[in-house]
């Protein structure tokens, strides 16, 4: 739809708990309990028809009896009674609802009439936007707004989190706290009957805090929508989404759980990639790779240059890098010149650049500074291991003196643990991505390769598809419900080029011949 | 060679560090301050020509002057002297020596002269043992002998590691300081002129209190040796490998490292199928794979059933197993009963197993009891994220009961950061291996199945093949010399045919024949 009245939800100053409890297990107790006492500077309205206070706080007993109209509602009410609590927030002016309450879609046809009802109310009050149902409600760190039912509220910071998971939310919020990861907003959309993926990628763009989007998706149904929303932010921050259902048996394991299909993955690939985003394939890799790509450069290319002081983890590095299929810089002749007068006779002579064993932080970060001047070179990948001679901390602070004012990406992998912690701080305050393993830091790296090829294609075709076609859906309608009726699985090859037909998609058309005159008699029409 | 006189070099009594030294940036110093005062039992004799005492310990001016012959010399010194070190130790009767000091084969010419004088000196000694040179030394906890110049001495522990490249342990040991991982044995081989990984492992064999063995892997040159070892050991413990040089690419900065061509990548994954070695393709999970394997059943089969209290991981969780070829187990139309019966009515009948967001312990548990029964399910992965109603720890302690006595192995996600720690530990307390990400799980799971295929390989081949010929290797230098020298580096298919006949491999022979006469008689011949 649009971002219209977002603000409501996410910028609220009065927000209403409609289904506040006194019962710890409850929703409606944690949430009031989340959204009270953290630092939310607006008010916070318990409503509880049987209470005087919830959480010792006055509760009034219905949306009418409030004293002001709420700009938020959040319902964590069972399913039957929220399509008229819909109607009296209408009725009250309160234009943002989250409905937290489960029971809808996700459990069949019951669900979707009260899915239904819903939508009717909504429709009576112009401009109410509604966020779920079935969710787990929205985190806004910056102004200490947590209007959900997840048990901790994670750190401000910069990106933006939008999840069709309610339960992977719990998860991911655990991990941040682990990992010391903030967001700007914290978003569970559920069913996504009102407010969309789409709706809020338009509004984080809008936001200078959002630097990065994270995804977790399960399907997408407004493509269209979601597609111009996401190559809209995508031109100018990076987002990253993961998606799940990728082959034949998880798909069908994911409409059991959503009740919808969740598509072909091969479309999503394709559809990621002309939006730019930048997909993972490992849940673990999420936070990582949106602070990676919304704080490094992109490459030009994927041409990567090995700076090492072990051969071993050198040939790992390179394994690492053929497999994701990324490419060995070749070296020009004048840096090779440069680094043999640099390095000690028995270095690598060629790339990996092994600095040798006892390399000095000096010696680290010179071979930095010739490799970064190489034309063939489109970024620099610097593994340390930590021998006898080796200083892990003085040498992450020359390397990163030496790639301070590079054009190009420069990464570090120094591998082990605590002897290594006091470097990768000095590289996370330098802005340079570091890694404990070399094969994390190629992984990284081939995500800001293809990030930046995403991003070629996305400046490269243009916005949108000018696309009009008028569709007979009626027509169509009848044709399919005949089909599907007499239970046929497969169309024919006729109806399957009547429906490409409806779509203005051209087709071949066959006709009939019974015999060699009436092949060329037919060939002639 | 054999494992003769290897309790030299990891049990010995008196110890001599040659080249003991007071500064503090040198190798001398980090092995003998690494030997005493660390609670190793024996006597350490620093030996150094110019001083009195090193360290505050009584020095000794060369081999011939010390009190008892150590059973053990470390050699710290340049290159050049070593050879008359050996010699020295030959003659004072010591039969073990490490030699740390690089400056031999890796460097070239000059220092393959000089290993060749040391085999020399080696040769005059009968069952003298050389682990070395140019490597990092031996650490053996359970003896708090640490003959190494590595910077920290990790604990005791199950795990026999042996590296081919000394760089690699020093971030080897960094990491398993920081995840509490063990050793028996800590083994830095360097260019091994004399003790091979194939003694090693042998050696290792023997030794009760080592339960796996991880080895990094540059190149294997005694191949038969390193299978029969391997071969031996795998059948009844696990050996976890990872090789470096996969790619073209990579073995090419593989030969500059080394001097050696780190062989064709398919070559070894084939030895270490036949051999039973579970190979691993990212470092970091090296400890995890061989605790795993070392403690784990290995399943049946590769179809695994999925337990979970949310549908989007469980849709996650296929995607990694199917992306690893494994199999989602078809449950039975009895389970499915069982299921019903214990489930409420919306979950979602089929595996991946949804035992919905507000199941309690006793659900879970159940649950895994039910599915573990199933004759069709070869594991069981319980998924767990920490939604509102969800207690963590108490659905551990039920799991944990559920599948104590199981014939399967059970494996646990539980997705989360602190929330899910005091889970993860009962988990680990019970013998479940646990990760914080399902796609950790399943990574796990296929290498207990590829680890259970390995072994049943192990178990149907022959222990050896009978191989008997007698190779006239004399007549095959002259013709390969001759090819060498004239620079032919393509072999004719003459040639070719020679040559795999010498090894008895027996070839088709081309006869000429210039007509159809001619090749009538010659196909009489």
């Amino acid at each position: 739809m649009s971002i219209r009245n977002l603000d409501k939800i996410f910028e609220p100053h009065r927000v209403a708990v409609i289904g506040a409890s006194d019962a710890p297990t409850s929703v409606g107790y944690t949430v009031l309990r989340n959204l009270v006492g953290s630092g939310f500077r607006g008010v916070v309205y318990p409503v509880n028809p049987k209470r005087e206070a919830v959480q010792g706080i006055q509760a009034y007993k219905d949306i009418p009896s409030l004293p002001h109209a709420p700009d938020l509602a959040v319902i964590c009410t069972p399913a039957p009674s929220v399509p008229e609590l819909v109607r009296q927030c209408g009725e009250a002016g309160t234009m943002g609802l989250v409905i937290i309450s489960a029971g809808f879609r996700e459990i069949g046809a019951e669900g979707r009439k009260l899915e239904q009802m819903v939508r009717d109310e909504q429709r009576k009050f112009k401009g109410m936007r509604i966020l779920g149902p079935n969710c787990l409600g929205i985190i806004v760190p910056g102004i200490h707004l947590n209007a959900s039912f997840a048990a901790a509220s994670p750190a401000k910071g910069n990106i933006g989190f939008i999840s069709q998971s309610g339960a992977l939310c719990t998860s991911v919020l655990d991990w941040a706290l682990d990992e010391g990861i903030g967001f700007s907003y914290f978003v569970s959309v559920g069913n996504m009957l009102d407010v969309s993926m789409g709706d809020l990628i338009d509004y984080f763009g809008s936001a200078t805090e959002t630097r990065s989007i994270i995804l977790y998706i399960e399907s997408i149904s407004e493509a269209r929508e979601f597609m111009s929303a996401a190559r809209a932010f995508a031109r100018t921050k990076p987002i990253v989404a993961f998606k799940a259902g990728r082959f034949t048996e998880s798909a069908q394991a994911a409409a059991s759980h959503t009740g919808a299909m969740a598509g072909v993955d091969a479309v999503y690939e394709a559809a990621f990639q002309r939006a730019g985003i930048e997909r993972i394939f490992q849940v673990e890799d999420m936070f990582d790779c949106a602070e990676l790509l919304a704080r490094q450069q992109p490459p030009k290319g994927d041409r990567l240059a090995i700076i090492t002081n072990a051969g071993g983890p050198g040939v790992m590095t390179t394994d690492a890098l053929i497999e994701r299929n990324g490419k060995l810089a070749n070296i020009t002749d004048d840096t090779m010149k440069q680094l043999n007068d640099l390095l000690p006779i028995c270095w690598s002579h060629g790339n990996p650049v092994d600095v040798l064993g006892d390399a000095p932080p000096d010696r680290f970060a010179k071979a930095v500074e010739i490799v970064l001047k190489d034309k063939e070179v489109d970024a620099v990948l610097v593994i340390l291991t930590p021998q006898a001679m080796t200083d892990p901390t003085a040498t992450a602070q020359a390397v990163g003196k030496a790639a301070a004012h590079a054009h190009k990406p420069v990464l570090a992998a120094w591998m082990g643990g605590r002897v290594v912690a006091e470097g990768m701080q000095i590289f996370n305050a330098a802005g340079i991505p570091s890694y404990n393993t070399p094969e994390k830091a190629v992984r990284a790296f081939m995500h800001l390769v293809s990030y930046a090829r995403n991003l070629e294609i996305l400046h490269e075709t243009p916005k949108d598809m000018p696309l009009e076609f008028t569709l007979d859906r009626q027509r169509l309608r009848g044709v399919f419900d005949t089909i599907l009726t007499e239970g046929e699985e497969i169309l024919s090859e006729n109806v399957s080029k009547a429906f490409l037909e409806s779509y203005e998609i051209p087709v071949t058309k066959p006709l009939a011949a019974r015999s060699a005159d009436e092949a060329v008699e037919v060939s002639h029409r």
